[in-house]
């Protein structure tokens, strides 16, 4: 039996099984002793155990947006299996969930069994960094329906938090309480639709004034906050909400954590914006106003915390910073407030 | 604040706001009493509870291949939600998982508010027949990753099962056993490159032996068999095993269900294969062997069950047939056997 007619029509069903071999060792990498079946099941499946009291699966799907067209242009795919990981993870960690396992999904008009396999590497190690289970995955093979050299990810996260720990906890926010955020790698996974227009006719390698190179900059992966928030809370300290600043900036995400009654006071001059962002306001002619709704800035993830709890968690997480603090809210106030200075 | 340079860059995020408007009450309605957030969360939350003593999570992702590109090329989107939702249950029902829960990312180079909008409705309506809860989705806009007009979706559904109750059951199967077939509504998501390829040239409106247009024939969607796999259970009858005939066909989906030592013997004149996949064999030029491999040939699902309760079951599911049996397997013997007739 041959599948020439159906190489013929685009599809090549080797190719694909080639790649799927040159995953496995990195999929099984991730395994955790709550997998019970093996790489090529039907379905992944995740034994249940040692569950709290009033359990509850917390779930996300997302992709990386068109950093995906920039990984493929520059070849780098490692770092956008790990942008599409660790956006997940950052997504449920702001309900207070832990990660359990991870499925992925990898289209392209053809597959390069060589960049599936890099992408996927990139998974498993953010899977693996965040005691993650990657338990299931498709490649697919679509001539027609992307770009020809294009591909695709998305990925979906299944995470367990206990009912009466979920964030975040409205009843507990107070005007005073403030705003913590935590660097950014770079722009993660938002913004890239107008990146790639502002860097055109840019060259890929001239060097920031930090010391990175442009694309270095452009494509440094997702940065995981969970570690961050488990010393924190190891340390007792109560983390009262938490937005991730993914699309939509500050200025859609913080205040989705937020009381009706309670608005977020950002001052921007409390931390320096990274070189890459000022470049890309420049280049690209956005206002700052705008830029707040697009990019993160420099701080991908924003705890609210009690003002006392303030100082305690800055000497637990040295490159954290307070950007702002929680004020009342009147019925025609807008949920944000951004205080911006000089730092641009 | 204007988002016009992010739009100038072919990103509207106000046609976004309004796709998810409009998917909003879909989504709703497929929300059983185990979900805690509303639309909109960062993450979906759906409460454990009735625990069965050993439970287990059973997950997989999936797309619809290149069926996508006949959708948009007719504007039929909702066919594409039905797929995506029942081929994503029916991969986890052979593991016996039934679904909790459901969520969906749908990409395309511009975001068409009305398209996706009956994409995910058709994702909701397969949804409530399967008490399913649609938790979570994303939709993407990529302008320069998928070509223009096309769109892609991907879904994950993750489904709970009962470790000791878990499918297939190797230590039960015999030689003897018979493999009960349950009719495909069409192709299901499979083969589509080839099946576009096939179909170059040919009037859509054409209509078939069986009364159906091309067009028709081709789009139908997805068959959710959980129905008929709850109707035997609740009649006590034991499936041992279950095979969803995806990619790769028979050939490579009926053996991952069978242990070692048994082998599958497939009688092909046992079923009519239904008029729209003659005339694909015959405009495709692929051999009837080859069609095994990429096809359903009008078998979505086979079962696999002792053969005493194959009576039982065929006047339980009247559409249901006996397509062949359970043979021993020598070391040097193929896992599947195919007996070619004269019924194409």
């Amino acid at each position: 039996m041959t599948t020439n007619a159906y190489r013929d029509a685009g599809v090549d069903i080797d190719a694909g099984n080639r790649a799927v071999q040159l995953m496995k060792e990195a999929v099984r990498s991730t395994f955790t002793a709550n997998v019970l079946a093996d790489v090529g099941s039907f379905g992944g499946l995740f034994a249940l155990d040692n569950l709290p009291p009033q359990p509850v699966l917390v779930a996300s799907i997302d992709g990386v947006g068109t950093k995906v067209k920039l990984a493929s242009q520059t070849g780098r795919w490692r770092g956008v299996g790990i942008d599409l990981v660790n956006h997940c993870i950052d997504d449920i960690l702001v309900q207070n969930a832990r990660p359990l396992f991870f499925l992925d999904y990898v289209a392209s008009s053809r597959l390069q069994p060589q960049a599936v396999a890099e992408t996927v590497g990139g998974m498993a190690e953010a899977c693996r960094a965040a005691r993650c289970a990657l338990i299931g995955g498709e490649t697919a093979e679509m001539p027609g329906v992307y770009a020809e050299g294009a591909f695709d990810v998305a990925g979906a996260v299944v995470g367990l938090a206990e009912r009466s720990r979920l964030l975040p906890r409205h009843d507990v926010m107070a005007a005073g309480d403030v705003l913590v955020g935590l660097r950014s790698s770079g722009p993660h996974t938002n913004g890239y639709s107008l990146i790639r227009r502002a860097i055109e006719g840019q060259d890929l390698l001239q060097v920031l004034a930090d010391g990175q190179t442009l694309v270095d900059a452009l494509l440094a992966p997702h940065r995981c906050y969970l570690p961050e928030v488990e010393t924190l809370q190891a340390a007792g300290l109560a983390i009262k909400g938490m937005a991730h600043i993914t699309g939509g900036g500050f200025i859609e995400n913080v205040p989705r954590t937020l009381p009706q009654h309670l608005a977020a006071r950002i001052v921007a001059r409390s931390w320096e914006i990274p070189p890459l962002f000022q470049l890309l306001m420049r280049w690209s002619g956005v206002s700052r106003e705008e830029a707040f709704r697009v990019f993160n800035l420099g701080i991908g993830m924003v705890l609210v915390l009690a003002a006392a709890d303030a100082a305690p968690a800055l000497d637990l997480l040295p490159d954290a910073m307070v950007i702002g603090r929680l004020i009342e809210r009147g019925p025609v106030d807008p949920a944000i407030q951004l205080i911006l200075g000089d730092n641009a």
